[in-house]
């Protein structure tokens, strides 16, 4: 399997954080990745914290874990909504069991936490939700970029390019471990 | 010579197109490329016609031909201000002559104009500004990228990836070319 045959979801909602959604989607179509930016409906427009504009490809009840190979989850505060929704929960968690890469940055901890796959792993994300990433059972570290088996967390935009970099990493042994 | 070793500018001012700045800045650091970000001050904040704020790191009249190996020019309505700027437009012709990578899209075309470097050369540009790049003497694609010689052009945000692609390819055939 090669990367141009890696479908990969990025999860969008109001107010997500405008670099840390778009770096990874732009990034990953730099490395030939499909990537399908998931919403409440397909065709629709949500807007950044800072205003960037993006337009919906999928549902989030389109979001196969039999079709999609990674996932990709954004800060801002995109991930107070994503974490309500059981249909998103279920996709993060079914994606998790079957440890394909799952990168999260900022506050997209929320949505792990809520799918309950922090426990034992550890973790980077902002400061701001440290507790909440411990008090799930996470080993959360200051680092810019932290890997957990298939889990690679981040912490803020400036970290975008080493946490990118990483999570490629890690879609390409994906991707090795599961040739022909 | 390594990307380590380069070291890149990156122009900003009021109103920059949001992404057209930071892919292209996230990039180029995830490759390990220094890229300081220049403004009329050092340590000022722009924010992109989104609302994405910028922080500079150094002066226009810090921008030495000398120290600098590439360029990159985002778009937006900062190309308007930029082709107003004599040290600019002098930085923008040197490298150019000196054959080092320089990266435009969008409304940035507005700066190699004013620079003086469009005529006879191969270039895209965002739709709008079409007719004055081809005034100006360029030979004018519609394409996501166009690469002539040290210059790489494209037209939008959705560009973004071969964009990027296409200029780190033009950066390290300038590393190879300067070796030991």
């Amino acid at each position: 399997m090669s990367l141009n045959e890696v479908k990969v979801v990025a999860l969008a909602h109001e107010a997500f954080e405008d670099l840390e959604l778009w770096y990874p989607v732009l990034r990953l179509r730099e490395e030939g990745v499909r990537v399908h930016i998931a919403g409440e409906k397909a065709g629709m427009v949500y807007h950044g914290k800072h205003g960037v504009p993006v337009t919906t490809d999928i549902r989030y009840d389109e979001m196969d874990p039999g079709t999609y190979h990674g996932l990709i989850i954004p800060g801002g505060w995109a991930p107070d909504k994503l974490r309500r929704e059981e249909r998103i929960l279920d996709f993060v968690s079914q994606l998790n069991q079957q440890g394909k890469p799952i990168g999260e940055i900022c506050h997209a901890g929320w949505v792990l936490i809520s799918a309950g796959i922090v426990q034992g792993r550890r973790v980077t994300s902002t400061p701001a939700i440290r507790d909440d990433m411990v008090n799930a059972g996470g080993q959360w570290r200051d680092e810019p970029v932290v890997v957990d088996k298939n889990l690679v967390s981040s912490r803020r935009p400036p970290d975008l390019p080493i946490y990118m970099k990483t999570y490629i990493d890690r879609l390409k042994a994906y991707c090795d471990q599961h040739k022909g």
